[in-house]
């Protein structure tokens, strides 16, 4: 991908796709249309463009339903995003099972906040146990299953995962962990998949993976902002309660009491994003018809390896997650010795090279590692092996600068004021 | 406002303005700009592109805070429309309070299922008593302050309510009515303002109208779909828990709990709608500085009360809200004796006038008026004095076709298949 960036001749190479993914021009444009020829609120309209409206927006929800093979479109709730979808399900849930003290949550030490804090908040007004498998940084890069094999118990009413870490950017064994699951935890448990970092990058089948929910964002799968779905089994979805209350969600209204839709209204309040869920289906199409999942997993995979190969050659970088020869991500968070990464994420974008440097919203992960930060380069579709070579050469550059300066002598003391 | 609708050659006459305005040029240049330009995500990166990004959507919050005279850019909570914002501060300051069995929300028979269904499900979840302000709908088409007065007392810890009716059209005395609650509630009683039918119309001011908190929509105010807004005062939002969690909205996470950010961070969990919020913040740039909000309202004023006269002259039709004379918004809910809203929206349709059939999410409302369902022409900038012409002609036909069959005699008993 190549493009100059802001006011300089810098050309841009973006590598911060697993924050957020450039938007293709069909999806701009399709969602320029909406607001041109087909803007108007959907379901309560009687009129030609309200109904036009509507059928564009349900459209999109048959093509989130077919992009993950959903057992039905009734199984598809738009939300703002990912993070909406993991709060929704774990407060109706929690809700529908009356979760109580002594239950128990699985997450892993993995998790992105977005599927950490929530459970935090469900944790502490039901009484429910946390508890979280850890990670293997010194063998595997990845989950230790032994570790998960041995937290499960008929206690466990909740799982809750990442499908691909964004940080050690591995793929973790989704049906292996449904299956331990099914095996060990209490027989009503549920597993609940992030699929944020896998839904861009690869064929997600909901089916066959044998998850009950699936949460995922539009920004990162070259949708618009403002939108994300949550999936669920049809029989989950209808044994819990709303979400939030407004409009569209209900079925009688009076003044004291309501009863509510079947889903997905029932968890879609309000003037759904419509624009953003038309953007949605044009991002999916684009993935799906234009390319092939196939071909962009195919192509990521490539440029994963390369990258993955690339940065382990850089001397002083460690690269977390699986080794080299292990299927990742295209994704790479790592730490330089002596550098601290918003010093290299800086310098980097001096160059006109965007990557991310913080704790990528997964503190935990980091303290577990004990690191607080690293710098992370995250590839898509658009990119090429020659980004990640010129990735690799301001990278050298910048290490070589900083450490450079490790050779400059100490002054001793304050330096300060010196006084007139 | 003219142009063809869908495949056909009907010159378009949009009159669903009070369900989604549509969206001038510039909002969806400037969104398109967004994604071409400066797509990233905002707050973690440490690039360029993700200052850029930042930058435009923090631009946002001061182009609302500016819009509606907030003390503080801090007091701008951005959601994915007002629903979200009602449901958030219903569930957040009613924990924060710890309200309890017995302590009373007040809200009005004419309440939006948005401002209702929340407090419904809050008064369940805590005890809370729900007491409404009638409607008078015989005099004033407006809000019995008398009544308003009677339900007061010093359980009285919430009350919320339209600053204009989707419905009634009538415009709350907001000032007065916080002066009562002021008054005759609980010294700490909140005033909360549904101002989705206000702020795309006339100049609000937050301080001047002495309210607590305030919510509105996107895409009523010629902005896009997928965003809206929560204005509060800042100590109150920070006595407040956060609504969801995740990214964004924390100071520091371990496994096991958190602490969180102030407002308004707190209450953004995720990936915030980047893209909408600039195209809000488009939207305010028109309508505040191109237009001017006093052009806005003139305008408006002016044409509200052409299409209510014009209304009230055709002959069976029956318009809800305050007489001729008293100031309304640019909006008309009406019935036809002898003809049904759903018949009445189909057929204008047919002649290119989009009006709305429904309860209008006012279910309640309607009951109290007597009828389940209205007709509702609703009104915008872009709507002219011929728009309303047009409107009433297509009316006026479509009655004479409906009541004209009234005079063909029925037939006696079954009609039914002719056996041969």
């Amino acid at each position: 991908m190549s493009t100059t960036i802001g006011d300089s001749n810098k050309q841009l190479i973006y590598l911060d796709s697993g924050a957020t993914s450039q938007t293709p021009k069909q999806v701009i444009q399709d969602t320029q249309n909406y607001y041109e020829k087909l803007n108007s609120n959907v379901h309560r309209g009687a009129h030609t463009l309200s109904r036009k409206a509507t059928e564009a927006f349900e459209d999109g929800r048959d093509a989130v339903a077919s992009f993950i093979n959903a057992n039905s479109r009734n199984e598809i709730v738009f939300t703002s995003g990912a993070t909406e979808a993991i709060n929704l399900v774990a407060s109706c849930y929690s809700r529908a099972i009356k979760l109580k003290e002594g239950d128990e949550i699985l997450l892993t030490e993995m998790e992105h906040h977005s599927n950490l804090v929530p459970w935090q908040m469900i944790a502490k007004e039901t009484g429910a146990v946390l508890k979280f498998v850890k990670v293997d940084f010194e063998k595997t890069g990845a989950l230790d299953l032994d570790h998960m094999k041995s937290l499960l118990n008929e206690n466990t009413r909740i799982v809750s995962f990442q499908h691909v870490s964004n940080v050690m950017a591995c793929i973790n064994p989704v049906q292996e962990m449904v299956a331990m699951v099914r095996a060990n935890a209490s027989s009503d448990a549920i597993v609940i998949l992030d699929a944020c970092q896998s839904l861009p990058h690869m064929k997600v089948d909901v089916q066959s993976l044998g998850v009950d929910f699936l949460a995922a964002s539009g920004h990162k799968m070259c949708g618009p902002t403002g939108i994300g779905f949550l999936w669920g089994r049809e029989d989950l979805l209808n044994s819990m309660p709303p979400f939030m209350g407004g409009g569209e969600m209900i079925d009688q209204v009076t003044l004291y009491e309501s009863t509510y839709a079947p889903a997905p209204a029932r968890f879609e309040a309000g003037t759904p994003p419509i624009a953003e869920v038309v953007g949605l289906a044009s991002a999916i199409r684009y993935l799906e018809t234009k390319l092939g999942m196939d071909k962009v997993e195919a192509y990521e995979h490539e440029i994963a390896a390369y990258l993955h190969k690339r940065l382990n050659e850089v001397d002083r970088v460690t690269v977390l997650g699986p080794p080299e020869g292990v299927q990742r991500a295209a994704l790479c968070a790592f730490h330089v010795d002596g550098v601290h990464p918003s010093d290299l994420s800086t310098f980097l974008d001096m160059e006109g090279v965007a990557i991310r440097a913080g704790h990528h919203c997964c503190q935990p992960l980091h303290q577990a590692y004990g690191i607080s930060h690293s710098a992370r380069a995250s590839l898509y579709i658009y990119n090429t092996k020659e980004d990640v070579d010129g990735f690799i050469e301001y990278l050298e550059k910048t290490i070589q600068f900083f450490t450079g300066l490790e050779n400059i002598p100490e002054e001793g003391g304050d330096v300060g004021f010196v006084p007139i």
